[in-house]
Formats: structure tokens, sequence, C-alpha cells
């Protein structure tokens, strides 16, 4: 018979107990359960709800479940019981006695919940900003080793100017710091206590919400609302969105990093403990931890849809439906902290070809605006330079040549302004120097901003 | 060393081998692995490719194989190995030696998976149909139960007209019939045999893919295109659609149950088993089933959109990202397949207390419309009828009234037409048998669409 | 004051008459409306419950409606009166009086649009199911000149095996037909009138709905179910599923396309006229398209999600939440059909670089298969064949070779078998060819395709 | 002729046009185009690439443009211009000649579209902020005036316990305060300038990316790199998961309201002037507001699924899939713009019936629990004291009574310590006033929190 069961004239269906229980999930927030518990029952001792013998033998009991299920002697999670407070709350009276049947005191599992997860996302999302700044921290050791690996830059997968490979590292690193302020910010919001919320009115009984509140370290005191308190689950959204967009850019790192290990590029080699093979075809290396990565990134959106949709038109307050938010967050959490992890491992065993990288940026047509803006300095209107480089690329392209293949006189032809010095713009190394400006592609800038981040990002070892 | 690794000279990463490992999930597999491979190998020797002998030993072996799995003997499927193929083909080959290292012959895992993943739809979709139908028998034996308990129909969840309960449980029978019939669209459509297509190419060995396709009984003979038959996924993202639209279905009747069960309806009543209580409040019983089920449609959505997101904009043919459509897929199957199950016998112990529904389709509104009907009959236009008694119920409201308490003659005031006879109508029990149209709520009918359903519908017992 | 204004003692505040109309939008279903008003109002007469003059008056009136609508003499739609519904019986009544009023008799907005949605779906998923089977048309014949063009075939974007341009067309064809598929299926699952189901019970007046439905050529007759059929938008998310699904094709035809026209490739040129340029890089000839189709996806995906999110928990019967379902719809059939029409135009210009494509298939790389099959057929078993062509190609990528730059003696080092026959097999023609296979990419399996879809596929001009 | 259009042979195909332009949506940002077209010229001057005299001549024409648009004489936006950077730049040159032709110096539409989109952010978030506190500060009003109105609080739509109607008010107050949060957070994250990152590598033109940033008030200066400020829409999808998110909160409110207006509950009234009745039905006033909010959630969800999925997996830098960025956050912008204005208006015409909300909170099983909490006072373990009374209550369910219909007697039969000051907490009013403890429903703390709230919110009028 269920804990709740009082009024119930018969047990729950087999059907309903299987759909219904969240222990095989939720187990993994006891800790931070027990660590609220504790704090509960001190706050009720001081409160004189509960004899200050009965907590200490609750506090000691709570220790003593933490103990038997880290060294895996609790035993088995009993789904009867549905979730991890019912089982805790059980196991503890089973131990313990009568002082276990009052921790429940002025408490609902709505709270209980509510302040669980917040506590367990704490400590997960200070876990994932530690990540996040560790890929970065990868990411500038990249950039530094390649500040002067001239290849072409892209638009529209279609060559558009020379930059350097370290200035791709650093985009990449830009990505992940709006991710870790994302994660910030989240947690920063987050961190509120909504214990002695009650089912959603509090109690009538005398609890002190500000003790317990600062017990578990919450940097913002007690929520301001018992409703809201435990209708809330905006941090989850929040956290789901936040990882949502990180996970774009690990697609998007993924995908430039497939199309540099095709044979097509041919620019990068990942190292062979980060790619795998064919069960046919013996003279494959495929680059799968990129492309699992570009998989999940759709399972994380999934996850992020499924919870706005589940809390969608809710009534307030709790409603059992919000039971579904934990499955689809721990997924997230799991899916985002192992591939950020891997991505650290992965990058750096990353090689450039850089040969191939320089031929690929060594086509003039990549060096045509350069010319354009050589002639912006000559005096001619750009939108007219423009249109005249447009007019000999198509030249070109109608002949066949490569824009250095045409003659000065040829150049002329189109563009009377032209002299022998246009003929050496059309270097990828000196083009890409001449693009020093704040943010660009040229090494000097890549390298300050290197000192910039070695500034900003923990090189933390995790 | 895993199975495809001649070519690598490190092994994989521990990261990599647990974030690509598919046998945690995929092994569910197993027994339609098993089926594809014994097929294959007979076609192996039919055509040459190995010896009859070798082929028995492999037939046997899988079949040893696929016993130990049923009964436990197996042991643990090893995640170095990858996947549920790997797992198989390597045992397979420790089990019976030489023989078995034949078995992969003419045959990638991206063929291979694509037969299992169809040969096991094949089989589940046969499942949800019969789940589906078998929902939808008892909705008919409900409608026929409550074909004459008269209650209000909504729109805009405001009482619109009434109804009778029966005709509310058709309705939800009308969903579950699209939904039977999309998932034959679906299993129709999914019945081709990918076998044979390799990794995307085929093969250079003389195999006989007709064979094999009729072997695994594949309706529609084997796939046209290899590209496709390794690139497609489609099947999965139908099925996903089409339990997306019938979970949508069931998140309504939940809704309804969830409304017809507060307090402030009173309307019903479900079985203890299927309800359950508060760790906080003694008096509680709450609709945890239909609020799962309505939460669970989030879940079933974000599987859809994990899967859809994660087929865009893939290059041909296999992507590794593809391995993300398996765990979306068995969650959202096992999910719809619970909840088909849990509302079939929830629904049975529905109890609806009609006195309470009488009474609130007493109100004399839910008959305003009969009354302007009434006038059209009357010779008025319907347009000017219902401006009129628009304003007979201002005036109701306006004075708290209802308007069966109006006199005739305040009525002749708005309504000159109006007769004694119009007083008769503000009935409900004769309001819904005068309703009496094909599709409508009058009890007739409902018996009517009684009759057409237990002609259609299978009244299984699952 | 609205027309439904009777009981309203203020005007509609201007906020909601902004948020809540939708004849913005919902004007282009005046055709189907108007269609749907004339089989009704004959209905209505031969029920006796309109005259027979004013019915004809009304059909003349609705007809002359139609053509003022179609030559602009209408004028602008009223948001005042909400919808196009509203608007068309509003302007009916001012042009030609009572009779007029009389058209709303026995009808409600709900069953009223539900019909309408269904008629105007029916002709767009029509004309939908064209334009696939013409982009198919299209496909076919890019097949069959390319029947013969030998390429790379991938997985992972890796080199896999050659197979050629033609069958990798054929693959997208099969995609389509599929969709096309889905199309029909979803046209016959809607092919139901909701005529005569009132708001949702039907009305007291004695209406024929078989008369209407056959009126208006619906295939299976009047909907069973009157709440059904006014809280029924399963057509629409059906749908909205098969378009995603469908433009995820599409998608994956971009991404191919867009990799193929990278320099790095080199393999293909889309015509002029579908690619754009570059305001800054004169050089620059986008894949414009294909991106857009590809960002439209997304596009098309969420259209599909808002549809099923806003379906999700309704209760019954019709809530104006519904409303939402048109906007959503229509954008993503007006954003397929544009896509579908485009590329069909886009892809009749693609020209292939025939000698790139065969240069980039002819790394012996992509015949290491063809050599373990060959060790297969000279019995050795396929898992040992692979392991050792594995090595092989690890000793070539350690030595920075091809392998067809090994001499015999140090091929048999590793794979004693091998004989002077096997340095043949390393030419992409000659393996393309082998690939003989049903469903493969020998150029004779491809022209065989083409045969059986030139008798599938309408070649229809549009 | 396109203005890129150099280097082309052939006319774009009018299905591309009409597929690719922007304008007509894009339009919207012509105020921020030309704010930043004229930052640009002014520090082109500065750096000697255009005299002062063409800066100014761009100046005044840009100006004289601005004015053109919003009086309209402008005339029609250009499709084959494409967007509203070419449509002005074009304009410019046709009314001021050769300096016109000089604006686009140094700048692509890359980094001008991603700098539009953010100062057009800037004012759109700044205006969503004040938009939400202004709804708040409505909540306020209502929390104040409803402080006292006793009601059921409810989980599970089950009646929970008795809270006041005022802190309902609060508990949305508090949603709408974490939404203004994030919008601060997404302003604050976005406020870099992309300006002078060009196609996606800067320039070898000599600007001064700091002086444009400083013009244009970006607080955190220009972007630190070229590539990942073209690349970047996270402030697209942050905002979006924003407004997604507090849309959930609207369509939670939406739903309280609507279940509140049931004629099951009748609990509230809102103005007729935001409601709406039906075509069919005379007596009809619906909640329509609350029900299109609720339903263009799913919209908002939608939007942000689409740019998700169209930003994953994108190469860097800019694809052109990325122009579908501006109608889906457009659209976000504008549907939750309108629904917070609505519903400050709409929530001000709300009017409570007291006396049916406190009849419903008076049922003494909403006690239960303080009777429980009686107990405990009274030394009973709170495990125990709610078996015990749930036991009360199934005796109550079985036999048809009320809590507070049973004998003293009867109660100690399974309550021994109950005693006649039991028999007194089956009061409501008392009930909530007992539950006075920080964050709870007791009429003092929900005007305590008024306070707060007053000093919080601003009062703004819009």
């Amino acid at each position: 018979r269920a804990l709740w069961g009082g009024r119930f004239a018969t047990e729950t269906n087999d059907l309903v107990t299987k759909l219904s229980e969240s222990v095989s999930y939720d187990q993994r927030l006891y800790k931070h359960d027990i660590l609220q518990s504790k704090a509960h029952v001190r706050m009720l001792a001081k409160q004189g709800l509960v004899s200050k013998d009965d907590a200490d033998k609750c506090v000691a009991g709570l220790d003593q479940l933490c103990a038997q299920i880290e060294n895996g002697s609790f035993g088995q999670f009993d789904v009867k019981l549905e979730d991890i407070h019912m089982n805790i709350e059980s196991r503890l009276t089973r131990q313990i006695g009568e002082p276990g049947a009052k921790l429940h005191t002025a408490r609902s599992r709505n709270d209980q919940v509510a302040t669980d997860l917040r506590l367990y996302l704490r400590d997960e999302i200070q876990l994932l900003i530690a990540l996040a700044r560790s890929l970065q921290s990868a990411l500038v050791i990249l950039a530094e080793r390649n500040a002067e690996v001239v290849m072409p830059g892209f638009t529209h997968l279609q060559h558009a100017q020379p930059v350097v490979l370290g200035h791709y590292f650093l985009a990449y690193c830009e990505m992940f710091d709006r991710d870790a302020g994302r994660l910030s910010d989240t947690l920063n919001r987050l961190d509120f206590c909504p214990l002695g919320s009650g089912a959603m009115a509090t109690t009538t009984l005398p609890i002190d919400r500000f003790f317990t509140s600062e017990q578990l370290g919450f940097r913002h005191g007690p929520c301001r609302n018992s409703m809201d308190a435990v209708s809330d689950r905006d941090f989850a959204l929040e956290l789901l969105a936040t990882i949502s967009i990180s996970m774009m850019h690990v697609s998007r790192i993924s995908e430039d990093l497939i199309f540099w290990m095709s044979q097509e590029a041919g620019w990068i080699e990942l190292g062979d403990a980060f790619c795998t093979g064919s069960s046919l075809m013996p003279q494959k290396k495929n680059p799968d931890v990129c492309e699992l990565a570009r998989g999940k990134t759709g399972r994380v959106y999934g996850n992020l849809l499924a919870a706005l949709t589940m809390m969608k038109g809710l009534p307030l307050c709790y409603n059992r439906d919000m039971q579904e938010d934990k499955e689809r967050l721990f997924d997230s959490i799991d899916t985002y902290k192992a591939l950020l992890q891997v991505f650290r491992e992965m990058l750096l065993t990353l090689k450039p070809h850089r040969d191939r990288m320089l031929t690929a940026a060594s086509d003039p047509f990549l060096m045509a605006t350069d010319l354009a803006e050589w002639l912006v300095r000559n005096g001619v209107p750009f939108r007219e330079a423009h249109h005249r480089i447009g007019a000999l690329v198509g030249e070109c392209t109608r002949t066949g040549r490569r824009l250095n293949e045409l003659t000065l006189a040829e150049m002329q032809r189109i563009v009377p302004e032209a002299t022998a010095a246009c003929l050496e713009l059309f270097d990828p190394v000196r083009s890409v120097q001449a693009r020093n400006v704040f943010g660009g592609p040229a090494p000097e800038q890549v390298r300050n901003q290197v000192q910039f981040w070695k500034k900003q990002v923990w090189f933390v070892d995790l």
C-alpha cells in the first residue's frame, strides 16, 4: 500500500505503477534529496516541530542511507514507492523507526522535488561551465598552433577569402563563451529555494524557510510565492534551451571538421582513436564523433521541445505531467557533458595538412575582393570596382583561366586603372596578413585574441 | 581491437566507445537480426558463396545464440563490439569458428540495420494496430453503456449544447480509427527489403536479393535503389509522426477526463487503481494516468522532432548521425504502447455521475440554439433569429435570470413569434433526441454508430 | 456590432479584433467557402428549410461574389467581420437582402471551416502530388543522362565505393515516390464531409448530410461523429508531417548539391539563373536555392511542431486555439510548392564535370572492398579478408602510397592469395559495372530503373 | 541585373527571385539599416576612404530616404534588389549619384544584416521588457484587489488547499519577472557590433571598428572574431527561447482563466470586449483571447524549433539558410508583443464571483491537511497522521459525507487524539490565514508581496 494510500480502496494497477514510477531515473537525485532532508529536519527541530533527538536520528540515518547507496548496500529501489523521495523516507523509517515518520512534516513532494532539482542543477551547471571553459582552452591552444596556417574561408560553402585556421578555432571559442555566459545566467536565476512551499500553499506549522534556504546555500533566499515555487520549471527549460544552442555550435564545428576530413578537402586528420571503421569497407576511417554530435543535436532539441510542450497550458500548480521534465533534462545534460569532454580530447589530436590548405587558398578568385579594394584605394567607387572585377571573373570563367593568368593588358581592357601592383595581390598569405583589422584573420590579430583568451579561459584539467 | 580495425593504428578512445556504442539499446533487435542473418547465409549458400555446410552451421549457431539471449545464458553484450550486429557475429564466430567469419559476406551493417529495423517495425506496428483497435473496442463499450447519459457539450470550454456521453466516446473512437489507418499505411510503405544494398553500392558478388526478400516476407520485394535503401529512415519518421498524432488524441481524452473529474464538474469517477494520492494531502485522488499521458505527448513530439532534425541536410548515404534514430523510435513505441494499454483498462473503470451531468446540461442557455432553430422553422431568417435570441440571453444575463424564467410575454417583447411551444424546448433530453441527424448526438444515432463499430473493430483481448 | 453580438454589451476591443481576425489569411479559402455555401443552400431548399427562390438568389449572389473577388471589385475584406465566412455571408446579405440571412441556417462556422479546409486541401494535395511527380520526372531524365558518369559514393562523407551519378538521382526519385504515396494517403483519409455537424451537435432541423457531401464530391460521405468532425485537425497534422518528411529529402539533395558545387569537389555546375552572387566578393557564385531549401526545412518542421503543440491537450470540441492551424499549414504548403517547382527547373540546368568525378573515384582505396570480395571468391572468409585488406590500407597510409602502387610481392606479404588479377580491380569503371545487382549502381541497373520509372512517373508539365 | 551580377551570364530565374527575396519582410529594418550606414560612411570619411563631402551627401541622402519611407513617398521596394540593404543602397545611388556607390566600401551584407538585426533587437527587447513589466503591474493591482478572495488551490486540477486569488496573480507575476530577467540577459549578450567583419574576413582597407561600434552605442564594442560575427545567430535563438518560455507562462494563465470561466467553476467574468460569441449559438461568450494565446504558444515554439533546426550543422560562415531567421523572429516578437498588451488590458476587466469561489473552497476535504498538521502539533508523527486522515477521508467517501459531518465520536474512532478544536479547522478563511509563512497564501503574505512588487515593477503606461 502506497504511503499516501489512506483513502484508497484498491491497490494501484500494475500498468500504472510501471507508467508512473520515477525512481528508475530520479534516483540520481539521492544525494541532493538527502542533503535537503537533513536541512529540513534540522529546521523542524529548531522550530520545535520535532525533538532535537529525533532530528539527530534522522540526520544520522540519512547519512547512513547515503553511504549505503554509494557503496551499493542499499539494494534495489522499489518502484512501488514511486520515486527517490518515498524510497528514502520509507527506508529511513524502516531503519530508525518513528523519527523517520516525522521527516515529511510540513513538506510535500512538490516542494521537495523542486528543491532537489535546483540543488542538483546547481552542481551540474557548474560542471558544464567548467567543461565548456575546458573546451575553450583546447580551442585556444589550437588557435595558437595554427595562427599562420592559411586556408580558404567560406561563405555558402564556396571559397570566399583566405583566413588562417586559428581564426576558425577562435570563432568556435566565442560561441562557447556565450554558452558559458548563458549557463551562468541560468544558474543565477534558479538560485531560489522552494522548500517550505508544501504542496502549493505552505503549511499551518511554524516553519522557517529562511533557515533551510540558507542551510542549502541558495543565493537569493526562499521563493517568494509558494504556488509559483512548485509550478515553476523555467530553470529546466532555460537549461535545455541553453544546451540546445550550445549543441548547435558543436554541430557546426562537426560539420566543418567532417568537410575538412573529406577526401575532397583533405585538410585535416583526426586521431585514429576518435574515428571508426567500416564492417564492409576496409579502407574507411570515419569521423563518427562529429557525426554523432551532429545527430545528437536533434536529440537535445527534441528534449527542449518535449519539455516546452509538456509545460504548455498546464493549470497551476503541480500537475503530474511535470514528472516528464527529468528524463529529458538528464538526457540533455548527459549528452552535452559527454560531447564537451570528447570534443576537447579529439580536437587536440587534430593535424592540419598545411600544404593542401594553402593550395586551396591560392586560387586567385579568393583575392578578387582585394583587387576591388585596391581599386577603391585608387579612387574607384566600390560598387563600380565590384562590378568590373565581376566582369573580369566572368571573362576568366568563360575562357577557363585564373585571374592571375590574365596579362596586365587584358586586365586593363576591363579595369583601366590596373597596374603591375595588382598582380601581386594574388598571394593568399599576403592577403590574409593585409586583413589586419580588429577581429580579423591576420595572424597578428589571431595572436592578440589568443592572448585575450588566455586571460579569460580557465585552463582547467577535468 | 574492433572487427573493422585492420587499418587503425590505435584503439578507440574510451569516451568514444561509450559515446558511440548502441548495443545498450539496439539489443532489442536481436531476434530480427538473427532472422535476417539466417536468411542471408542461406542465400549465400544457394549462390555458392558459402558452402551448404557452413551455412547450416551458421543457422544452427544463430538459433543457439537466440536461445541463449532469451534464456539469459548469453551474458553481457560487449560495448566494445559497438552494436547488436557485431556482438552476434563475434559470438557466433567464437562459438562455431570459421563459418561465422563468412556471415558478413556481401553485407554491410548499413543494409543490415535497415533490414533489422524494418523487420522489427513490422512486428511492432502490427501490435500497435491491435492495441489501438483494442482501445477502440473499450470506447465502443463505453459508448453503448452511456448512449443515453445526457451532459453538456462544449466549445471553448463553455457549455454549447447537450450531447450524450456515448457520443464523446465515439468521437475518440473515430480518432483512433484514423490512427490505425495511418499505422497501416506506414506498415505498407516500409515493406521493402534493403538487404543486399551493402554499404550503399551492393556488391561485386553474385547475390540474390529477391531470395532474401522473400525469405523475410517483404511484401514489395527488395528496395529498388541501394543508396536510398541505406539512407532512408522515412519509415521511422512516419511512424514517429503517426504516434505523435495519436498521442495528441490521447492527450485530448486526458484533458476531458481531468476536467470531468475536477470537483467543479464532478461528472465521473475513475477506479482507485488508476489514480494516486498525495504525500501531504490525505484527501487527494489524482488522475495521474491522464496527466502522465498528456505530459508524455510532449516527449513523443520531441522524439519526432529529434529524428526529423537529425535527418535534415544529411548527405547520402549512411551517416553515423542516423544511429540516433533508434532510441527516439523505441522510446515513442514503448510510451505509446503502454498508454494504449493502460487507457483501455482505465476507461473500463469509468463511472459517470449521471445526475450531475444532467443538471449541468439543464441550463436553458444550452437550448438557446433550439429556440433559434424553432424560429427558423417558423419563418424567421436564421441570422435574425440568432440576433434576437442573443438579445434575450443578454436580457437574462443582465437581470440574472435563466431563459426559462422569462414569461412568454417577456419573451415576446423581443421575439414576437414565440408561443407556449417555445417554453418546452428547454429540456436537455428532448434537445439531444431532437438532434437526430446522421453523426449527431441523439441516442439513436449513437446506437447506430455503436453497431457500425462493432462490425469494424476487432474485439481483441491482448 | 459582430454578427454574433446579440448578447454582448460592449464592442470588441481593438487589440482583440486585430489578434483574433483571420480574414487576412483565410481569404484564400473564398472559393471553397462559396462552393460549400452553394451546396448547403441547395440542400436547405431540397429539405424545405428555405424556399427554392431564396436558394437560387443565394447561389446567384455567391457566384457573383466569387467573380467580384476574382476580378478585384469585391474590395477590402473587413477584419471586424473576423473571417472569410462572415465576410461572405455579410456581403451576400448586403447584396441580396433577406435570403442571405438564411444562409447560415443549420450551420456553424465550426463545421463550415472544417469543410472549407478539406475542400481546399483536396485541391492543394492533388497539386502537390503532381509537382512531386514532376520533380521525379526531372530526376529520371537526369538519371538517364548520367547513367554512366562514374563518381565516388559516400558514407560518412568519406569515399566509400564508386557509383554512377544517375544512381544518386534515382535514390532521390525513390524518396519523392514515398512522399507522393504519403500525400495520396492523406488525401484519402481526409475525404469525409464535416458539413452538418454544426457547432458540434448537428441541429434540430431536418438536414440531409448525404446530399451536401455528395454535392461536394467527398469520397467517403459525411463524417460519422459530429463532435469529432469539428474537433479534428488530423488532416492538417498529417499533411504537415508529410511535407516535413519530403522537405527533409529536399534538404538532403541540397546538401549533396552544395558539396558537389564546392571548389573542393568541383563536380557540378548549376545554371547562373539559379545561383546568386555577393555584394562584396565579385567572384562568388552561390548555390542559394539549395541553401534556402535547407533553411526552409526548419521552417516547415516548425510549422508541424506548432500545430502539434497547439492541438495537444485541447478538450473537445472546437477551441479558438485551432484557428492557428491555417497560417502554419498555408505556409508549409506554399513553401513546399515553391521548392518542388524551383528544384525541377534548377536540376535540369545541372552540368556534371565528368573528369573530376572520375578522377575522384579513381583512388584505389574505393576498390578495397572489391579486393576483399575477390578474396572471398577465392575462399577467404570475409571477416579475415576484410582484416587483411585493412592491414594493406594501413600500410599504404603509413607509407603514403596508394593501393595500386604496391607491388604484387608487397601485397602478397599481407595477402598471400593475391595474384596479378587483383591489380586489375582498381578501375572504378570496372568496379561500378561489376556491382550489377538489382538496385545496384551498375549502369545497366540504372537504365533498368529508368525504364521502370518512365512507366510510373507522369511526365507532367506544370 | 543584380548589383552583384558582374560575373553572371544570365538573369536570375523568376522563381528564384521570388524564393530568395527578403525585402517583403526585412523592410522593417530600414531605420536601423540607415542608422548603420550613416555611422559606416562617417567612419569611411574619418579614415580617408571617402571624402568628407561624399560622406555628407550619403548621410543627407540616407536621412531623406528614411523620411521618404516613413511618409510613404519611397514607393514600392523592388524584390529584384532582394533585400532592404540593396534597396536602400540602390535608391541612394539613384538619388545622389556616385557617392552612393561608395557606401558599400569595406562592408558586406553579411556584417550589415548582423548589425541591423542587433540594432533592431536592442530596441525591440527593451520594449518587450517594458511590456512584461507593465503586465506585471496589472497582476500586482489584481493581487492587491483580491488579497482576501478565498478560493480553492489546485494540484492535478483537484482541490488541494484554500488560497486567495491574489496569490495566484502573484505567482504569474513571478513568472514574468524571470522572463524580464531573461530578456535583459539576452539584450546584454547581443550588445556587440559585427560591423567591419565584412563577408567574414574583414577587409584590407584601414577601417576603424571601434568608431562605428561607439557611434552605434554598442555596450561591449566590436565583435572579437569576424567569422563568428557573421555566423552568429545566438541572439535570435536566445530571444526565441526566452519568448517561448514566457509564452508558456501566458498559456498557463490562459488555461486557468478558461477553467475559471467555465460554467463548472463560474468564478470569474472577463469583460465583453475581450470575449467573442458564436455564429450559431446565441448564448455563447467565449474566452477567445485566452484560447488564441494558448494556441499561439505552439506557433512561438515552432518558430524556435525552425530557427534551431535551420542553424544546426551549418558550416562557417554565412550560409543563405540563415536568411530564414528573420521571419520566424519577427513573428514571435509580434505575437508576444500583442499578447502582453492584450493580457494587461483584459486582466484589468476581470471580475471574481467571490461567493462561488468561497463555496468551492469550503469543502472540508481541502482542510484535511490542516487536520493532519493539527495532529502533528499534538505529537502524532506526520506520516501516521496523514494515514489516519486518509482513512477518515475514505470513510467519508464511502458513506457520502463531508469531513465536517462526522461527529467527534466518529472521528475519534480513527483519530483518538481528535478534540472539539478539530471541528473548527474546516473553515477555509481560517485555513488560509493560518498559512502565514513567507511566500504563503495568507492575505498578510500577499499584501507583503504586493508591497515588494510595487517597489520593483515599473508602473509603465504604454
